[in-house]
């Protein structure tokens, strides 16, 4: 099952897509796609729902997300191209979810930015409440997957005194979409195909299978340092391909067109812009 | 003004304390300490407003924060005690919002914890969305101020493969309160008196005097790093006394008792237990 957001930012209502791909409006059911409704997603029947007219924005497919957890340097051939070693446990830093928009938003180069990087990732929303958890149970905790752009600006990242999270939580900087997936439809977990074109020219190509700490490893390691709610949402890292990696390096300016796309878990189309 | 917010954890009502320090109940004026209400508090008016009977327990003053964002070694007399250099620019982590709990309710020592430390900070309470702000216009976006503890577990912050954010982020690891007190009542920003005893001792003997980056400086930063919105806690940093900078280093254990004190802002009493 394939569910959406959709509307105006900071209004959108919960939708779905139906068996031959139209969206269908779930405001009738559920208030929202966000906290203890997403452990209830398998039981939705979209039979019956009301089609929506038109091609609505949409929105980021979870609302009220309490935390925006990332996963870094969480892929060897990734690892590789930034010269780091890869790390004996999962690296974690958190996104400023003042970050999140829609998966068709323009991303906005904030004042000040000299280098605006891209990073393809597969998204993992929590669905019931985790902790302690072990890898065995880890995945019984998840209401979906989705498509997210990790948006860096690696100035900010590595220039200003440290800690990540300084280049990744520019507003725009976590596209989040189209689509929530759920666990039944994404298939094999470590063979999904990930893309990221700049321009039409492929950046990034690469799939799960390169991951050092697969998806139950991450949410059973998260779950002994802090408790996961429903609507916590996780990048699990990305794959090679970074314009900080390249030779010569290369960054996003103004009038870019970026699409990422996971397999199955849809496409962004994301346009860069100056921050006013 | 001093708010607070009452009541059993994940229900607790707004109130206020007269002039003569007694609880009034608020729920009749406004949802909750929390969101775009902030804005509004200096035009809220304590009398006619009903007492409430007995001694409730005190949650967080502020409710829904949306990010929780703390400065590190923001004390040019911790960064010493810590063997760091003081950083050109703030250095910036989140902590988990998860890990917010009232003033005055157990420190749960998370599984595997081996070195919990404390630190006593204050704490900024965003009034107003800023971005891009200027020091000179920073203040204005400040609801008001508060006690914060930032409970830190150092073998998950520095042993396990970086991010500072992993030995932040555990459940009740972010006592806050057990007031909200508006600006007007602060008194100087710049010669806050800060203790921390644990047991009965006097661990932490600070004052904001010693801030390497000033309120004002530490909200135009983050504003030019991503928009700050109502709600938004910021933790300012430590000044010198935590367990990890003594030698022999001292780390709390179950049965503590932690006294946390900024003057004016009110006094935290935490007990420590282990997790279960």
């Amino acid at each position: 099952m394939r569910f959406v957001r959709y509307g105006e930012a900071g209004r959108e209502r919960p939708g779905m897509l139906d068996a031959e791909g139209r969206l269908r409006d779930l405001s009738g059911v559920i208030p929202d796609l966000a906290g203890t409704v997403l452990a209830k997603l398998p039981s939705i029947d979209p039979k019956g729902l009301p089609l929506v007219e038109g091609e609505p924005r949409l929105g980021p497919p979870v609302g009220q997300v309490g935390k925006f957890i990332c996963i870094g340097l969480n892929y060897s051939d990734h690892a590789a191209e930034t010269g780091m070693s890869a790390p004996d446990h999962p690296i974690v830093f958190m996104k400023a979810t003042s970050a999140i928009c829609g998966p068709n938003d323009t991303i906005l180069l904030p004042r000040g930015s000299e280098k605006t990087d891209w990073e393809v990732e597969l998204g993992v929303v929590i669905g019931k409440p985790a902790k302690y958890v072990s890898e065995a149970e880890a995945l019984n905790h998840v209401a979906g997957y989705c498509v997210i752009n990790d948006v860096s600006e690696r100035s900010f990242q590595i220039d200003l005194s440290g800690q990540w999270t300084k280049g990744k939580s520019c507003d725009t900087f976590g596209p989040i979409g189209p689509w929530l997936v759920t666990p039944d439809e994404i298939g094999d977990l470590d063979a999904l195909e990930m893309t990221l074109d700049v321009n039409g020219e492929r950046m990034q190509n690469g799939t799960s299978g390169t991951m050092i700490f697969t998806v139950p490893q991450i949410i059973c390691h998260l779950s002994q340092l802090m408790s996961l709610q429903p609507g916590d949402v996780i990048a699990t890292g990305t794959p090679p391909g970074v314009g900080m990696g390249m030779s010569p390096q290369r960054f996003l300016k103004e009038g870019d067109e970026v699409v990422a796309e996971i397999k199955g878990l849809g496409q962004q189309q994301l346009s860069v812009a100056r921050d006013s």
